[in-house]
């Protein structure tokens, strides 16, 4: 079954042909800048790597152009449109209405539409994604996976604000969490793993996923029952340039007594905050070059960060009341062993014992960077949103 | 030595005078409403209980009517104002100007002036009840202990926010932390307590003040390490009518989606949120009467308050890297053995082990209520911030 995977974002398309059971990447790249003259447009494949400036004036061209590389008779991988099966779309909101993967139908549509307030930035445009793929991939099913619905299952007592009643019962406010195709990939190769290779059964598990955003999940028997990402996508860990949580009152101060505009806020607390704000780079690799070098905002900054992470590993031990192993995913996660180890010094309380050496292997594949007497696993595992959603998608239509 | 507390409300005065080095409150007492034609006044001794509704236009006035009564040759304790020798002071803000108690200066009120931006609703207040306590008690030494103090030594990795470092140089916005001197008296009391009676040296507690406002500290080797309260008084906790942690996008989504006003938000998180927004009561003796009465709003408000409990016990556990206490405090953590229930169960992980009976016991006294087995203690220390404040005056003025 061949599944094209398609994130469409407010100027961008990523997309990946893959070929499924096989999880096999036939093609992949990405169109950003659409819109502009300049937008540009990537297409990768086992033979062909192309990359080309032209203007690209909105997603149907994008995607259209993309459908016609796929067909080319150079650089191509399939004959036709008809070939591809499935379309799976990434939707960063699902609301309360989706707690798993569908068939995306006038009906859901409708309800991702309903859902534009709570993502502004991102449910306009996976619609706009999706309307353009049933143009032209016509014959294909067109499936929607949520970034939510894997923290559909965290209970009440952990998703509600404390907050007047009316404000999750009519306005739907509450902790709707993201990154969830990451953290149910990951989550599902580490109980996989830990069952095969290990006496712990992985019950109690958390997965911190570090990428440009950031965030980690309590996972109880497979499923989330809390996450650090609330009602929007800017709390918990602190990230490139999302501050994480901060306390509220600094938000009315900087308005109240600062004369601060809320729009000044808000961007500042989304864009110049986090690492950025706390060190002038966003870029990881910098910061901790920097830090090495002897920079002191650069050293707090990374204590900061895995600071945050620490407390939220105990805090989420507290839910689990327990702890079989932790697991660093996405960019960060997977190749930075400085915050590793700093998450990982001085947490013998919750049997979390770092192998020094095996936390420097850089590697595709899932590692344990544990000792062999840590009683908590710790798990390195690359995450791979594009394999989990055609996953879901195949799985979806194959049930 | 005679020592007069004062704590000074915008439109309130509470005292005591307390006989040192006994810890002897000779009297106590409050106005309230003060600028109404209808403030009110008691006063309580040993012998005498006194309560009184009268205008009283401002604090000089209310002041001088108290000095009136501790001299007054019925109900009187002291025969002139000369026989106090010292005014203790509780000012909420110290910033980071004082980490310490101090003598009043001119020096002092003015750094206690300069912090009115910082806590608009208590220093002003708390000033002018030093100018007029200088005014009627003028041969006594006046004395600040400040509510942020003890909280002075949470290490720059924990009072820091992920946000543009000259919000910290700058505009000093930072975790300062409250109920310090709170904090302060039971953690002192739990470590003796811990080193008298138990072979479990006290060196990493967590104190769990649950009052009219909540917040919890992390205590290694009696030092704040790590505090629920940031730079205002509203996040951590959910309190009696504070909504605690809250995503700061469910803010800007109220006023820039919902059309709410700012202010209106600010209210609405101090004011309608936490357990009264939760249930619609404030007190929380109502709320666990309807819970146990099968009301399902006020039992998922419970739990959502131990739920939160319980995560900030598991951070702190990260952030000492271990635990050897836990310790309830104030009036609902003194006296709610629902409360307490909620938070130890499940949290075996952490050595906590609640005697169900032990929690029971209704007493004045430091009481352990975990069992024989419980690795880790759990303790509940009556508070007395008046108490405590009396004896670091005392301590002071002696050295």
């Amino acid at each position: 079954m061949k599944i094209v995977i398609i994130n469409s974002g407010s100027s961008s398309i990523k997309y990946q042909l893959i070929n499924m059971p096989a999880n096999e990447v036939i093609c992949s790249g990405m169109i950003d800048r659409i819109g502009l003259e300049t937008s540009n447009l990537t297409y990768v494949t086992d033979t062909t790597k192309l990359e080309e400036t032209l203007p690209i004036a909105n997603h149907k061209i994008g995607l259209e152009k993309i459908a016609k590389l796929l067909m080319d008779e150079k650089v191509g991988v399939i004959k036709s449109t008809e070939e591809i099966e499935a379309v799976g779309h990434r939707v960063v909101h699902g609301g309360s209405a989706f707690s798993n993967t569908v068939v995306i139908t006038t009906e859901v549509k409708d309800k991702i539409r309903q859902l534009f307030d709570l993502a502004p930035l991102h449910n306009p445009a996976n619609l706009e994604g999706i309307n353009v793929a049933e143009e032209i991939f016509s014959l294909a099913q067109q499936v929607a996976v949520f970034d939510t619905a894997f923290h559909q299952t965290i209970p009440v007592v952990a998703h509600k604000y404390a907050v007047p009643n009316y404000l999750l019962t009519e306005n739907k406010i509450r902790v709707y969490g993201f990154h969830g195709t990451s953290h149910k990939y990951v989550s599902e190769n580490a109980i996989r793993y830990l069952e095969h290779n290990t006496k712990n059964k992985g019950s109690k598990i958390i997965t911190i996923h570090l990428g440009n955003g950031c965030s980690m999940t309590a996972i109880k028997d497979g499923k989330s029952i809390d996450h650090t990402l609330g009602f929007g996508p800017m709390n918990g860990l602190i990230m490139g340039t999302r501050s994480g949580d901060v306390d509220q009152s600094v938000i009315f101060y900087l308005v109240n007594t600062l004369g601060y505009s809320l729009e000044a806020v808000n961007t500042m607390l989304q864009k110049q905050s986090g690492m950025l704000g706390l060190t002038g780079y966003s870029d990881l690799r910098d910061i901790e070059a920097n830090a090495e070098n002897g920079n002191a905002d650069c050293q707090l900054a990374l204590a900061m960060n895995a600071y945050r992470i620490k407390k939220y590993i105990g805090s989420y031990s507290a839910v689990l009341n327990g702890l079989d192993a932790i697991i660093f995913t996405a960019g960060i996660g997977e190749n930075s062993s400085y915050i590793r180890k700093l998450v990982c010094t001085d947490m013998d309380y919750f049997g979390i014992a770092l192998d020094a050496s095996k936390n420097e292997i850089r590697s595709k594949e899932i590692r344990e960077i544990n000792t062999a007497e840590s009683k908590t696993k710790i798990l390195v595992i690359p995450t791979n949103e594009e394999i989990e959603i055609a996953n879901q998608v195949h799985h979806l239509l194959l049930n």
